[in-house]
């Protein structure tokens, strides 16, 4: 193995390849460095230098991201927020260049810019509810990892939304009821949990603790949880439901790729895992939604277009959607071709309208579920909180609840709200930060102490309002008045609403 | 009386004692300080060592409290909170093993933790409301017992909307009426007190000054109101009544133990003690509210269980729930009870449904009144303030207030919010917080004076309104406008209601 | 005139007087210290000695305030706040005892206790609302002076909310209509005003400036503005009105004395004066309002009765009430009492409800307006704002806008408020402490300009909304739905309301 | 070319006139600082001195803003916010005095008050927002010009309320639907422009750069977007338009002046102009409103009068109004004389109610479109938020939208914000304040950025909705509960608002 680059701006060192032209090709003379641009754009990773220059455009994360690590070794960015395979399933075999002394490049700075440093972390059982699992992690995470996690659209107005129309919901107690036995234990499509609360797909969890999606995994299992995968994991399916229990029950998130192969051999994978009952259809993000703390932090590059507006110019609109995301999915296309890939039951998720509930329901021969969500407020701000959607369905049309499962997620921080999601007829609860919160500030511990204080909140709940079982909850339980004051109420009645439905489903 | 132990950890010495057998078992080579867990847990209480180990799992306050101070002297943290004879009452004779030189023993820190010195306590005319009695209380107190008084359920919500619901409702004066003459006497089920307002059953008054609960009593003859004692109070009922006024009336507050003949035991007890007038069952706690406050202070200890949730394994429910207090409890089995065991009056005391309320009246041959609370936000948050259920009672059953006394308590810090409970058909008006603070601040001359305001307070509203007499007072006095668009509405209206009520009460 | 008292204590000099065994009895060894309890109390005023023993329990600020002074020199604390004649009408002839030399006894301190000085006024001009008037004056007042005017009952709900109220209702501004000319000329009770804007009756104007009450008027000449004179002025009726322009117009405002004969003399005197065209009966303060701002800087003494509230135990209730004022006054007595005093119009201020309104308008023959006013927030705290009373009135007895003139008071701070209180019906807009914290801010100047202020805003505003003449806005100018919301609707509508109206007017 | 003046105060040099008389009037002896009052002011601008003694009563900013600069250079001042031609077009020919040396006279000081020093400006990508670019601009501009772009009326409520209406409105968004193609363009009068979005008529946009309104017409070429032309811009329109692309679209401002004759000319130099295709007549600032941080940086002289408001006194209303605006314009006269003097489309500006909404839509001979808008809260606090009006609109005319293009302005500070706008029935969104922003704080490319910001956040909230065209939004994409809460809700219904429109129109 000779070397090939030997300047002070990289070198690389070629590693065994078939395509031998293509070790020529970039030999001695031209040093990584200089690949820095999107006409030629290398990086290298763990050592090896890779010409990513035709992928560029197609990267979930946007060109910018790696424009930026052009010519440099962007090892240490890229490891926690890619699950391993990643190289191969998107790069031809071409790309890989060679090898490189990383002595040689610039590399990324270590992740953790936390300049204040934590001098012991506190024991996890001073941790009492999910505000104080924000603050330790927030003090133990990165910037750009809070950033991450923190981050909604806009002014945040969405996200705050969703705890606090949990909050402005009542509760009514019923007293001289037995309650000494109470369980949470319920069945999510079939599948019997512990608990009605679940694990939200959020993504990157590799940037809060090195045990990852995996972690979460590991305490799902102990407390008898769901968890859904997120498509955008920092680890992949194999690796995460790998100490799976025999009765551990796992989703996988689906975003539909423009490149519509690769979706199909991700969800060819997920076939062949047991441990996976079911897939989610993430349908909210088909643009992504402005996070400014993300931009803020680099996580996302601003990719404003610089194209003209004015008149007559077409600017290149495929490219401003959410990189690699296909926007132009449908009920009847796609729906369809993800049928005859996959014979898991499928849900719905991102779901923010009683009409979309509705149209759901009409295709439920493929559909067993749905999730009401605006994505933690990350996708589009003003957006509804979950609940809102879950009251407009119960005054349009309750007949969906029995036809579908119907579970929310979106600002979840007491046990009290989980038993007002299920009070208006959700089944499933998901949190989606505060696990993350939890891996950040303890890892496997953390995550496990998070669910169980959230657990038993709610089982606290349940007998204070003098409920032995999820199913017994009901709207008679709480008082939704002030929420009622802000929920849609039609331009005009259910009658036009259902006028708005697409004519052809 | 021979020493029996004399190690470093501790020294304990023989008492005269029946059992012989186990004089010799626990003689000088068992240090009390490797007492120190729950297979075998001494503690050391006014120069005495207990074996307390078979009372861990029933005592109310729950285990670790108690393992916290396993194998030490723990006589400064269990005085105040605890009534004399609670030792006698609860541990069976062979517990108490022997005497100790307690110079020997790791003691608890002296309660008062507070650094900051108050140098000279300000005037009691100079605090001109219960907001300065909180004030300066807050100074005085230890952090634990601090903690104590102010804690709530989880995010407190329920706690403060209790005062806000007051402030929400508007005044109407009326002019022109002649109010020379005004006065605020009542009758509370049939005993004539000089106020509607009464002191409720608020726990461990030693915490606050050492008078107590006795202290509140002096101050409640003095001003001629009624008191409610409560179960958990830090002085036995005999004391707390034993320099009663001939006229003076109080109720006693009674959680139904999980051990019911202790239960059974106190109810006797009460029986005997003419000035108590009626028992007041407390429905709204059956497991204990999460108070985080007492949990960072130590008051609580996290018991949040370690057992999986795992689907199958069956954690011991049991355990779980209110250490001590009975979650059985029934209208039927219940009721029936306690009627056999005593002729005073019942009270319940924890309605927050118009339902509730509404069944209770159908027990109408027992119950002779209900307590709207939520436990000052102490128990489930987000669980409704009192004047919620009482406008809901107005709304779907105020035929209610016809057939029962109905009392409240709850945010109650003005004379304003008296007479708005009043005109929305309160009888009885609990305070439980005030007096605490109002002892804390100034001992018994600091309860008599929280009331005194209150009560000229009440006195000056009245008067501005126009009205003479509390039964004057009505739903034409106030403006509920913001309120009522809070006030539950039902899921759809009486009918629906009345059919949720249990089927066979 | 012989030197009488001569000791370290003070000494006492005494004037030529009819009653010379007065003279003797307080001769030489009887020290005016001495006299310092309600026994026997002596206050020095002006140089000389009054015994007021006697006048203690019918002093309507109180028998504290008194006694705070007894057997000192309590000049500087008294002047400001009791005009001329106050001594003369109030104590018979013998309590005068006598002169002393001021220099010998104990003196009030000056009353300015504010240590930051201000540097040097802004000038008048760059105060541009009322805001910055009370932020100068929150200055330059004593901190006595500051309490007294800017204090309120209780929490000062009622205070803030005056204002809010105001601020809740939008403007509807039309456009494209000719607004050249706009003028504020209205009459109120006949009398011809430059503007709707009137002096509301608030005492003590002597409190922020030396020219007092009087300076008030000079400004109210300047501008053609209507003023009320408070009962409680610090300066004579006569003096106020002594340099009035001979279109000026005066009302004055009548709190009726227990003592009733006090009453009917000052009414005599007042009926005399030419300018004063109206009487003003307040009838919301027949009990003092809770004013905790006072009473910590001791303008008001808590006066919290410590007789006991004990059964049987009959307290003087008399006394408790607003010390001075008669509580006894009722819409049959107390007019009748007053037509055959004074052929002045009545206006009734203080109404606060729809119904009250109503039962004034039964008595129009003898009463010509109400004023609509919580009395700023100082008598009973959560009473409703004036824009409240009016609109209860449009909703349910809008015939009486047609029968009596109809004016509020309390929270005006812009000419937007003065605007929207005319549209919903009222007349005449008062404003009580502007011009007290102008007089405080610049004197006379100041209060001119907090006038011109409030007429310019007025004007702007009626111009913007292209309306001309006052008499030309109405409820189409203004949208008030989020006001609405907060009103009265009733126990269940006006038939029952009506019901309630005493049978007996 | 002689000197003619030569003293300390200011020497004025004789430039070649034909009045002769006049140069020998001022000759010599008599200094420039002399006239600075009223009866003889003279400003020297740009090295020559003016008498305006006559001018001053016309300014349209007010007389006070002249007489603070008389006798002295006012170049500073003057320039930034007078366009030139301006001393031409308002000055007799005779008002030119002659020549000076500057370096003699007073002079304004430099603009920029700022004492912080910027050290260097952050990069224009790193602004994210709206209100990033105010944040910059805030801490570059001069006090002054930060205070002329910031201050609106009063308290500003309504400056406030408009952008808290909008984020009162929740959005809808509907999911699986293809959203690949998404486009902005629309029609604005018949105009195609790119985006829905454009430029307000705010004035004086040289204080924030000196590229002025015709830099912000550059980005707008840019960016295909409209601009509308200030009355008072800081460049004549024939700068403005100068670079125009030969699409691009400009309407013009109109105020009208008192000096109709004035209006006139303008209206005939517009009318050459063919990039500018529509005339906005605004109608809301008939006099001007308080804008308090104005007045308290010497923007505009406090010029409350000081005449008496005494009964009798007739002060000078015309003086009063809006400096130099005419207040007598009514929908008969002024629309029938506007257009006999332009063809151009007439497009009123300042509509607040559904009522003028509709009287506009009886004059769609002439008036082809409204603009909902209350001045961005700088004419009359408290006035209603556009929102507000297109919700009334729709509630009580909706037929207008179909006879008139409705447009909207003020508080959008989000592309979620246009896109509700459009859902409610706008078809043109203008911004105001934040172009100026954009200007002050990067120049043009700053207000290309403010312009392509909006204008993304526009389109990916279109694409979370699942719409493709600006004509697709509709009702049912937003929740507008809250708000219809908030909406006028008519005295009494439709048929009495009718009858409040003018009889004749």
């Amino acid at each position: 193995m000779s070397r090939i680059f030997d300047v002070a701006e990289g070198n690389a060192t070629s590693c065994p390849r078939k395509n031998a032209s293509l070790d020529v090709k970039i030999q001695i003379d031209v040093p990584v460095a200089k690949h820095n641009n999107n006409r030629s754009c290398w990086v290298v990773l763990y050592g090896k230098v890779y010409d990513v220059t035709d992928f560029i455009s197609s990267h979930p994360g946007g060109a910018n991201v790696i424009l930026k690590w052009a010519g440099k070794d962007a090892t240490e960015e890229f490891d926690p927020v890619h699950p391993s395979g990643t190289l191969e399933d998107n790069l031809r075999p071409e790309a890989l260049l060679g090898s490189i002394d990383t002595a040689t490049v610039v590399k990324s700075e270590p992740r953790s810019d936390s300049s204040v440093q934590i001098e012991m972390d506190p024991p996890m059982q001073s941790l009492l509810n999910m505000d104080d699992f924000e603050q330790l992690a927030t003090k133990k995470l990165s910037k750009k990892a809070w950033a991450y996690y923190y981050s909604a659209a806009d002014d945040k107005i969405s996200k705050s939304l969703n705890t606090q129309a949990f909050r402005s919901i009542l509760l009514r107690p019923r007293v001289f009821i037995d309650c000494t036995e109470c369980n949470l234990e319920t069945q999510l499509l079939g599948n019997q949990v512990s608990m009605p609360i679940y694990v939200s797909p959020a993504a990157q969890a590799r940037l809060g603790h090195s045990s990852g999606e995996a972690g979460i995994a590991e305490a799902c299992r102990s407390l008898g949880a769901l968890q859904i995968i997120s498509n955008s994991a920092s680890m992949t399916p194999e690796q995460i439901v790998a100490n799976a229990s025999p009765e551990q029950t796992f989703g996988w998130q689906l975003y539909i790729q423009d490149d519509r192969a690769k979706s199909e051999r991700m969800v060819a994978r997920v076939n062949k895992l047991d441990a996976i009952k079911f897939i989610i259809l993430t349908l909210d993000s088909t643009v992504m939604g402005k996070r400014e703390d993300d931009q803020r932090f680099g996580n996302v590059i601003d990719e404003i277009t610089e194209v003209s507006y004015s008149k007559g110019s077409k600017e290149s609109i495929k490219k401003k959607a959410f990189a690699g995301m296909d926007p132009s999915i449908t009920w009847t296309e796609t729906l369809a071709w993800l049928q005859t890939r996959t014979h898991l039951p499928i849900v719905l998720k991102g779901i923010q309208t009683h009409e979309d509930a509705y149209i759901a329901s009409l295709h439920r021969s493929q559909v067993k579920g749905i999730i009401l969500s605006n994505h933690g407020g990350r996708s589009l701000d003003t957006a509804p909180p979950a609940v809102h959607t879950l009251f407009e369905m119960r005054k349009y049309c309750p007949e969906v609840f029995d036809k579908l499962e119907v579970w929310v997620d979106g600002g979840v921080r007491r046990g009290t709200d989980v038993v007002k999601a299920l009070c208006l007829g959700a089944r499933g609860v998901g949190i989606g930060r505060p696990p993350l919160w939890g891996l950040a500030a303890g890892g496997v511990e953390g995550v496990k102490r998070t669910l169980r204080i959230l657990a038993d909140e709610t089982k606290t709940c349940m007998r204070l309002l003098g409920v032995q079982r999820v199913d017994q909850l009901g709207m008679h339980h709480i008082n939704t008045r002030v929420l009622e004051q802000q929920v849609y109420d039609g331009p005009s009645g259910l009658g036009q609403c259902r006028a708005q439905f697409p004519s052809k489903l």
